[in-house]
């Protein structure tokens, strides 16, 4: 049964564990905390809660646990997936942790930072930078986002190819359980092979199996040098090659491996028009490697880059002479994302495959959307060296909203069988949420979800952690 | 209640869904299967059984689901913690994946490989070598042990710093559960971030939870170049000082830090005595980096090690000029751990901590022998890199086997209070297996148990995978 409100008991209740500040139940308090950074989602909830320290997430989930009542962890409400976001209105209650945001302790001769769940992403990059440490998470959102969502999502972004994914940065994890005990899962050790390695359950669990507060990560020296070139290439398949030689011929040092339809460059101009790319080729790729100070970086990237040219790979190639130069090929990447949200309603997608099998996911997409939506404007676009492509595509402009919402279904839809046709995922890095949840659960073997049911029902058994998120209602559980 | 043997029924049903040549269950035939491969376990079993393949692996383990009959996966038998060896005789089948031994598939173009979990280490390395790859797992016993195994233990090894331990290296596996039934964890995809990752799970969970049958894992171009240097220095300190400028100084390039006490050289003789350590400082490090084609790899060392040098961390440095001669090198760091296995039994230790702490720890451990244990002989070295310091300790070799274990109990128990109190772990790399068990579970938080046992219970309700190991025998669950 859905709870509606709640009762100024239970309200008295949990403004003596965290406080009046800590709770807004009125719309206006609220709205800010229901909708997401893309404007895609709206949603509802009983109340939004804003703990101030640990003791306070454990004091609110405990009360939480012991009435029943679901729990929506949020961190910076970034997420493209709708996970911290309750559309339906299933009467749950947003735990967000922006108010736990301390960086605890940096240590840069163990490489590591420990940081409150809340603390905002950028925030800790400028805590390393200042340290002459690297933490090389970076993704669009990072201003907003926050290290307890990065966590709770295995966040991606551009700098997987060198450095992976949320993952593999973090090294231990301090989380509220469902019923409100603490587990303490820091140890600042590089390695550690002592059992189970609990972390691992709430790295991109997206807050279903308990509440993230505190997150330690590994950090870098930070890169003394950086090269960036932009390219122009003929087609996707030249895209794969020259990525392929540039994993063997550039050792471990390429940081970020871009590829850019050229379609996509007239919505960079809807930021700012006077923009254009380096190159006019049909295929863009943005290379950037980087290293410690004792590297020739420069002659390493020109001769990699002179010998795909040689080999035909490449047709163009700009290479960065200032760090405002290389801002700018950064800045065509980053418009790309600006440029879809301007635009309004689109399909966005965050499909994966086999790297190889790049070229063909593009094909069959397009050649998609131009027989089953024509006017439609597909984007390609994304991480080629994680075979991550983000696959988007633009209603026709003259589309009303809601017309173009309802057949934008159709083309996501679409698109995943695609991926899944390939052996891909529909969810490369921006995971489940509540908008994917659907087609993920009927992609799994029944023995697949029988051991995803199996961890949810051990570690969260009344299925009040973040229901309707990733899994099934608990009722349709089998 | 313990069965103490098979009877010809379940041996009839367990040889009509293997066949006979997959069984042994006399003396003669389970003897190699029964000790491990140090010479420090002896276990029993009521039988081995070897299947030869995947349907096989389940048809054995939903027998023994239905019979109530514990089963202990066991790949190469060269773990040190006694995670494969039952040395209690609690009346357990020995189910060893020797016999599902095939790569199936290379994928350069995608830098991944597949292969049964039988597969020896050393047979895949050598495969991904003949394709221009490289798998940088490498350990000591990498010519026995199998790609299953390392998995199932999340091995560690010598490249750790550079690439990460097996559970960075994995992305995909196949696993027979509990219950006999088969989950495909295969994709082939570098990114996919959708729901819970349940290869985590198995991974370094010593087959507590189910039998791994296959693994995936990703590949890295083949370096062109390395380099290997052999340096003497004053101290500990000055080792991790030079550490923290290696990071910085030759950016991801390092493969190797290992640190070597100059007393652990006496043993290396043992192995051969005309070999002689390059340099006679008290703290020696064998440092190697490695390349793509385009980097000037000797000259980025040199002038590290040059500046090293006058800053005075460094007082010795051998640059190896050949292949010979970087193989002599680490033939020393390996002499190690043969020297210590050729003197009969001996302390083994595994312990991390902070990077910064293993000085701290090192001097600490050394006073504890010193006082405690006169007579016996300290041993420092490991992965410095990583935190990791194998401080073993040698019995006085006039002292009977039998006393020098029981003392060794004892000097063991000193050894892990001391990594405990600086924050360190007990089990760095080797796992925790039935030798660590008791001190592992004594260490843990009601919490953390609590967790480890709702992570069992959900995915081995019956408590018949790997009895006894990593956790406490079933009946003593909470």
């Amino acid at each position: 049964m859905t709870v509606q409100r709640l009762s100024p008991e239970i309200l008295g209740a949990i403004e003596s564990a965290i406080g009046q500040n800590g709770i807004a139940a009125d719309p206006a308090g609220m709205a800010k905390y229901l909708g997401d950074w893309a404007g895609d989602y709206r949603g509802q909830a009983l109340a939004v809660l804003r703990p101030a320290s640990v003791a306070e997430v454990q004091a609110v989930t405990r009360l939480c646990s012991e009435l029943g009542l679901g729990v929506v962890p949020q961190g910076g409400n970034t997420g493209l997936v709708s996970g911290a976001i309750d559309t339906k209105g299933g009467g749950l209650i947003v735990v967000s942790l922006e108010r736990l945001n301390a960086i605890r302790q940096i240590d840069p001769d163990n490489f590591t930072l420990r940081a409150d769940a809340g603390c905002v992403l950028q925030t800790i990059k400028d805590a390393c930078e200042a340290r002459d440490c690297l933490f090389p998470l970076a993704l669009g959102a990072q201003g907003s986002c926050q290290i307890g969502g990065n966590a709770a999502t295995n966040a991606g972004g551009v700098n997987v190819l060198r450095y992976g994914m949320a993952r593999d940065l973090i090294l231990g994890l301090e989380v509220v359980l469902a019923d409100g005990e603490l587990w303490n899962g820091f140890s600042g050790l590089r390695k550690n092979n002592s059992g189970y390695d609990l972390k691992q359950l709430f790295i991109g669990s997206e807050g279903t199996l308990g509440i993230i507060t505190g997150v330690e990560v590994k950090l870098f020296p930070k890169p003394a040098k950086t090269e960036t070139a932009y390219l122009g290439l003929a087609s996707f398949e030249a895209a794969i090659a020259l990525f392929n030689r540039a994993r063997r011929d550039c050792s471990d040092l390429i940081s970020a491996f871009e590829i850019i339809g050229s379609e996509c460059i007239d919505l960079v101009r809807l930021i700012d028009p006077a923009m254009r790319a380096p190159v006019s080729a049909p295929v863009q790729v943005l290379i950037a490697l980087s290293s410690g100070p004792g590297i020739d970086l420069d002659a390493l990237l020109a001769a990699f880059l002179g010998d795909a040219m040689k080999k035909g790979l490449v047709s163009d190639a700009v290479l960065a002479t200032s760090s405002a130069q290389e801002k700018s090929f950064w800045a065509i990447r980053e418009g790309l994302v600006e440029g879809q949200a301007k635009r309004g309603y689109h399909v966005r997608t965050d499909l994966s495959v086999r790297i190889p099998d790049i070229p063909a996911l593009i094909e069959q997409a397009r050649r998609f959307v131009a027989n089953y939506h024509p006017g439609w404007i597909p984007l390609a676009y994304g991480h080629a060296g994680d075979g991550n492509i983000h696959f988007n595509v633009l209603p026709p402009a003259e589309l009303a909203e809601h017309e173009a919402r309802a057949r934008g279904a159709d083309v996501v839809a679409g698109l995943y069988e695609i991926a899944v046709g390939l052996g891909g995922s529909i969810s490369a890095e921006h995971g489940i949420g509540r908008s994917r949840r659907k087609e993920f659960w009927a992609g799994l073997s029944p023995t697949h979800r029988r051991m995803v049911t199996a961890l949810k029902n051990a570690f969260d058994p009344n299925g009040l952690m973040n229901p309707g998120c990733l899994l099934p209602a608990r009722e349709t559980i089998a």
